[in-house]
């Protein structure tokens, strides 16, 4: 019997109406004659009520209760699921992170997963049910509850299929699959049938929010198949998997991430740019992109993160006896697919396509490339580009 | 050092102030000297919201996710409690009644705690950590998640106490302390300063609210001393503690349920009381008072449980040849203290006291008497026994 994973995120389960209609798909799938395992976020909105409920009480609350608190979410949104499934005539179980056996370090909020057991997970569809599991959750070594962070129900079912050997992962989400663009910001833009792992780390690690890279990574190191597809219709959706199945003769899309600030140091010392990169690093801030030419060291972090980044570059820059700027205006688009690479000729589209605008950094990485425009020209960047390259036409 | 627990019923936790006022008052015992651990009960109408969802989603929901779906509400309100704390610099850590080691039967909805393990809790507690504890929860031998039923966190207080050894058990509640009637009922209604177990038990099942009868079953077999006080205010509540210690000459208050209704049968063969019971038994409906003359065998049952109980009994009687009759106009008035039986005259007082109305049936126990009335004669009743035996003053 095929096993399938599937993830249904917080707005495909956002009302008990919506939970009903995930649970007849659910049914279907299973009636079809799949063993299914589930993987639900919190209901929508549940997570951010959770939250100011505790920043009521605490300012800064600890992050141990703050896990303890936020996985009260996923166990109120996979119980009435289950219990949604039994209206149906679907014996249906539910198991929590620890249940289910998601091993993970013990970094509260942002925990990452170590291992997989899934005892109870095996025992319940050998017994012929539908188990839905908590997403966002695990257990740590020293039996403390975690969360994983951003992205981590995502990761909860790519790590579960991995572990479980599922035939794929089906994640659920609001838009039919991945697109060559946003929608809202490109009316042209199509659904992508098919990308490679990497194409698809590209896009979400570049603002595609449609799937979290992490998610993305543990599918690409086990090879595991996502399919990225709507609860709220039927479509096609889009198909992750490895490389070689795929032609990759063109440009994929087109992602835009408006939400980095640029820090910028000049003339540093041979080991500047590392001590710069450590001190953010050790203060668990994220670089998202790093830029280096001969007179300059430029990364971009998270804009949430900046106020926090500006402390730590500006001391390492009073060392080093260096001069730094920060641009808070401006956005990353990058266009994605290995086309960018292996076709001459595309790379200079691009930067003709942005020749109205300046742009100051440039970064390319095997499956794309990432240029650094004013924020107010995000849009018109990605609609230039998207036209350009041909993605306007199938 | 002494240690206490402490337990808040979901009044006491309703808001994230009154979580901050609950959080004070626990940091004050703590910086007092005391060893704490807090039970806490879900945030006011949280578990009723949840059960609406649950019910919006199946008519009938199966009581594993039921479980499972209730027990986020400890959970939530245990994490902001255990934050509070930290904000008042308090270090306090939550743990569910799984990590709690609270083990149960496999009853869902209404399991009964077998053991409690505490290891995790003892081991905060030598590190010098207020321990806020999930009440009303626990974990079966099938590794399941189980709600204790009605009086759920009472229960997990007194058997906390009992298992760790506790100097006393103090329950918060939105009153201070028992009171001789209901002061809603009866404007001269007191404190009573001190109980017995036994009375207590009787108070509390015969329908003041104040505290579970499960709980007091608990500490009346572990002799563990219980005081029942408000968390709204100070004042010096009621201690429940071994019989020895307090003199009983005198009614310690009336209790009034106004729930019940009354299954009564006429001229039964000999195993005719037993098989009634066996059935109403076997539905798992409680008989909250039975009564048995020379032409009659009647029982108390609660007037939710009324409409199943009537199928069960009528099909019993049919078999058994016999006639019944339903009373459902009904309430149960009860005296209690041991005086009632240990003080010649008292039982004359109250039968007198209610003269007026039409007093059916009446039940002894060891520290009490339970009269039948007409339930539109509860309150008058209520008043009349409290000042014919001498509780309006002092």
């Amino acid at each position: 019997m095929e096993l399938l994973i599937q993830k249904y995120g917080g707005t495909s389960v956002g009302t008990t109406d919506r939970i009903g209609a995930v649970a007849a798909r659910i049914a279907a799938a299973h009636r079809a004659g799949s063993a299914l395992v589930v993987v639900v976020s919190a209901m929508a909105d549940t997570t951010d009520d959770l939250v100011s409920l505790a920043r009521r009480i605490h300012p800064d609350p600890p992050a141990r209760e703050l896990d303890m608190l936020l996985t009260a979410g996923e166990r109120i949104s996979m119980a009435l699921l289950s219990m949604a499934l039994h209206h149906l005539g679907v014996d249906a179980v539910s198991f929590t992170g620890s249940q289910s056996g998601i091993l993970t370090d013990n970094q509260h909020a942002d925990a990452k997963i170590l291992a997989v057991r899934g005892d109870r997970i095996r025992e319940s569809l050998q017994a012929g049910r539908v188990v839905i599991v908590a997403g966002f959750q695990g257990v740590s070594s020293r039996r403390e509850i975690t969360t994983l962070g951003r992205g981590g129900s995502d990761t909860t079912a790519v790590a579960l299929a991995a572990a479980l050997g599922a035939a794929r992962c089906e994640i659920y989400t609001d838009v039919d699959g991945v697109h060559s663009a946003d929608p809202r910001v490109v009316p042209q833009a199509r659904r992508i049938p098919a990308l490679s792992y990497q194409e698809m780390l590209e896009l979400a690690a570049s603002g595609a929010r449609v799937l979290h890279p992490r998610s993305v990574d543990v599918g690409w190191r086990f090879e595991v198949p996502i399919h990225v597809l709507t609860s709220f219709a039927d479509g096609k959706g889009t198909v992750i998997r490895p490389m070689e199945t795929i032609e990759s003769s063109r440009v994929r899309g087109i992602a835009c991430d408006p939400e980095i600030a640029i820090l910028c140091a000049a003339t540093l010392p041979s080991d500047g740019a590392a001590r710069l990169l450590a001190g953010l690093g050790d203060a668990g801030i994220r670089t998202l992109l790093v830029v280096c030419g001969a007179s300059e060291f430029a990364c971009a972090v998270a804009r949430g993160d900046l106020a926090r980044a500006q402390v730590i570059w500006d001391a390492e820059i009073a060392t080093l006896g260096s001069r730094s700027e920060t641009h808070d205006d401006v956005a990353a688009v990058t266009v994605v697919g290995h086309a960018v690479h292996s076709h001459p000729g595309v790379t200079a589209q691009i930067l003709s396509a942005l020749s109205e605008w300046p742009v100051r950094w440039i970064a390319t990485s095997a499956a794309g490339m990432t240029c650094i425009v004013p924020r107010a020209a995000a849009d018109d960047a990605t609609r230039r580009l998207h036209s350009r390259l041909g993605l306007d036409t199938p």
